[in-house]
């Protein structure tokens, strides 16, 4: 199979939900992180997404996404079809959102693969997730549910872990493992620990999985959804009472963790640049060479870089048009909206969900 | 004297200029920092001088400002007559303005004595403030051109000092010294000897001085200027054409120096709260507990604590209506205004003019 070829019969799946919370002021409630071009890439997280799967899947893509984000999703994807954009009325988690994928992929092709491939995330290598890609797809038509697991550059503590089981020896997957276990976020021993065993690989949430045998998965223990999402799938009408009904609750959980503890999960280990910006401290370490201020080594900026003018300092700067001046700071995470502004440090960037929440408790939910 | 009662005689004059650049972008050209409430006290600068003022002289003042801030000077001080605001056509630094108010007084009041007070300073002990001026007019009242010396609270390298002389012992002025010597900002080391010495007052830029006297003394080196301020002063549609061949000089070195080498000098010390409001270092000095955050001990605000949103953090913060968002940072600057914001800290904050100067050599002068 050629790089611009199509992979035969996958589907992309890309849930376009999440707040964002942590990347708050630049992603908000009512434009949240996958809307924005956060990396200075040109293009959004979303629309970037779209790019990374078009060459793999063609026009069979379909986002699901909060009813509030519909609009602007199609704006920002002009190019997709009338029926390629899911809405859901309220946010349900990721288990519902690619559960009714699949249940409404399955009525158009019942050999239907979907790969699931969240909106805001960033894949560096195009030519590895490909081939991933394709070894997945390999396995997911054999039954299994799969995972691309990510190989670990450091002993993050932000990511959940897929902890290897033995070879699959699949003839087309050959980097395919069984998936022993998938474990929270460790400490930072832990996480150290991980890394060193060389048996553990992150998990990005990537999934692919034939669409029925996904449905067939979630049956064993969410028979109810099952018959929710199938029910909304063969009329859409059914949307508005239908979904409220159905439990909240995430993929994992719902599926992957019950399937790997019955064996029935793989995992595709994969060296892909890969990252889900969790966080400031995340996207500094993703932005490149392009963004340093010239004649600031360790100066990053997002935005116009004439917007700052620095003396002695280093760290991350978003701009939004006015003049941010540094004068003597040393690894500051700055981030200036037209509303909003936000001092912090990489180290102490998973905090600032907290001022999300203390906006919101404040009342002051137009900040958010 | 009693607190209430004006000083037979004085007038005080005012001094409105300078750009206060180490205040950017708080202070900019059109907007000096003397026209703006900097401290968080309800009232600018200037007002605050006048406030400080009234009730020494009543309605004897003298402001002299630039032409640029005319408007703005007599809009923040309708209780002023038309003829107590001169507006300079240029700068010409702190002798030419003094001089033409003593020009003038002399003209108003052959016996003036004149006291000269920056717009732009502070003073918090008011009633220390009058007795300090009451014993300098009684020295001016003998000859004396007469500095009030603020007794240091720290080794200071942003200000000039004034080496103490011998006892005047004059009646009504008891604590009257005289100057043996100004001398230029000094070194750190050099500061901490003169304070251990207890030899040494700051040198604050107050004079009090009759006005005859002070052109007398400025007669001796610069002739040509006291004919030229007497003549705009007894004409002063003289002004455009005159005042563009005066001498560009601080008051110090075009009279004070030569005056106290000539032993004509004296000073009365005083501890009065002074402070020149140099840069934001000393700006966070001056501000009290009322400007502290609540919950947070060394987070102090300027501007509407409701903008600000901290998480472990302290410093000193300026905020124009958006929402300021602090997480884990120490001791940082943050000034927050329309068009600018500037981040550093108090030990780097004379750095400021720096970006000043940036901004103004890349033509960016609309944001100076």
């Amino acid at each position: 199979m050629s790089e611009s070829e199509h992979i035969d019969g996958l589907w992309a799946v890309i849930p376009a939900g999440g707040a964002g919370t942590r990347l708050w002021p630049m992603s908000r409630r009512h434009s949240p992180k996958f809307l924005h071009d956060l990396t200075g890439s040109g293009q959004s997280l979303l629309r970037a997404t779209w790019s990374r799967l078009e060459p793999l899947v063609g026009e069979r893509m379909l986002v699901v996404t909060g009813a509030a984000h519909e609009d602007a999703v199609r704006a920002q994807l002009p190019m997709l079809g009338r029926d390629a954009v899911v809405a859901e009325p309220s946010p349900r988690d990721s288990m519902p959102a690619i559960g009714l994928a699949a249940a409404i992929l399955e009525r158009r092709d019942p050999e239907a693969v979907l790969g699931s491939f969240a909106a805001d995330h960033v894949i560096t290598d195009t030519v590895g997730f490909r081939r991933a890609v394709e070894e997945s797809v390999v396995l997911a038509r054999r039954g299994e549910l799969v995972t691309i697991g990510i190989v670990p550059t450091h002993p993050a503590t932000g990511f959940g872990y897929i902890r290897l089981g033995a070879d699959l020896g699949v003839a087309g997957a050959p980097t395919g493992r069984r998936v022993d276990e998938f474990v929270e976020k460790p400490d930072v021993d832990t996480a150290r620990r991980y890394l060193e065993s060389g048996e553990y690989r992150w998990n990005a949430g990537m999934f692919v999985v034939g669409a029925t045998t996904l449905l067939e998965l979630l049956g064993q223990e969410h028979p109810e959804m099952v018959t929710s999402l199938r029910t909304i799938a063969s009329d859409p009408r059914r949307m508005r009472d239908v979904w409220p009904t159905i439990t909240k609750i995430a993929i994992d959980h719902a599926v992957a963790e019950p399937a790997a503890a019955a064996g029935r999960v793989a995992v595709v280990p994969a060296s892909i640049g890969w990252d889900d910006i969790g966080d400031y401290a995340s996207l500094g370490t993703l932005l490149g060479d392009d963004a340093v201020l010239a004649g600031h080594p360790g100066l990053r900026v997002i935005g116009s870089p004439s917007d700052v003018v620095a003396i002695d300092s280093c760290g991350l700067v978003a701009t939004s048009g006015r003049l941010v001046a540094l004068i003597g700071v040393e690894n500051l995470v700055v981030v200036d909206t037209q509303d909003a502004l936000l001092i912090t440090t990489p180290a102490r960037a998973q905090e600032v969900k907290q001022i999300v929440q203390q906006l919101t408790r404040d009342g002051r939910v137009e900040l958010t």
